[in-house]
């Protein structure tokens, strides 16, 4: 299946100047895998859950990878207001699709770490 | 099921100190992305090829790539002594077991791309 992207171009990761490109960096990327997986299993997180889940993020580029997921329509972001206000994170069902194959290659880290391991001590 | 990684302690991505999370840096990365899945299109790659095929990689981030998906285990490099030399890049089983997770990537951003542009346009 050919998908055809809104500039009337097939759609191509490959080509540098796809739309597409541009989604693949946001999404393939560390702390985009640890945020996405992370509400997959929650529902929501606050700012302060996230960022004491994902062990060594900086507030930078937490704050930074939350934005573009957002821009992207991958998650919501919810202003309580209580005093202080409550900022709340949720996957749309958009980012809830895009879980699965994150999880996929967050399981797949954990599970071939081993051989990984292995094959640089056999480099070494 | 947990996976406990050689040092002892159970497989945590979500930890900076777990090497599964220096693994998650490196195949978590659009150029790992398109290296292994253009391996895994096309078997056998030489350099020129790799670099022909993915738009906008520059000489410097593609040689990295190569080198560090190399030292994880997930390709081989050959050199084959004719004049000049022709060097080519194979997927070992361990890259090409990363290649379904990968090509999920892929294929979602590609099947998504219309939905995530409409997120944005609706948002600017």
């Amino acid at each position: 299946m050919t998908i055809v992207e809104s500039s009337g171009l097939p759609a191509d990761v490959y080509s540098a100047k796809c739309p597409t490109r541009q989604v693949l960096d946001h999404i393939a990327g560390k702390w985009t895998v640890l945020v996405i997986d992370s509400l997959l299993q929650h529902d929501t997180l606050r700012y302060t859950e996230l960022s004491r889940r994902i062990g060594g993020v900086s507030q930078k580029m937490l704050t930074q990878t939350l934005r573009s997921l957002e821009s992207d329509g991958f998650l919501t972001r919810t202003v309580h207001p209580t005093i202080p206000p409550r900022v709340e994170y949720e996957l749309t069902a958009l980012g809830r699709s895009l879980a699965e194959p994150i999880a996929a290659l967050r399981l797949w880290t954990e599970e071939h770490i081993n051989e990984i391991e292995r094959a640089r001590a056999a480099r070494d």
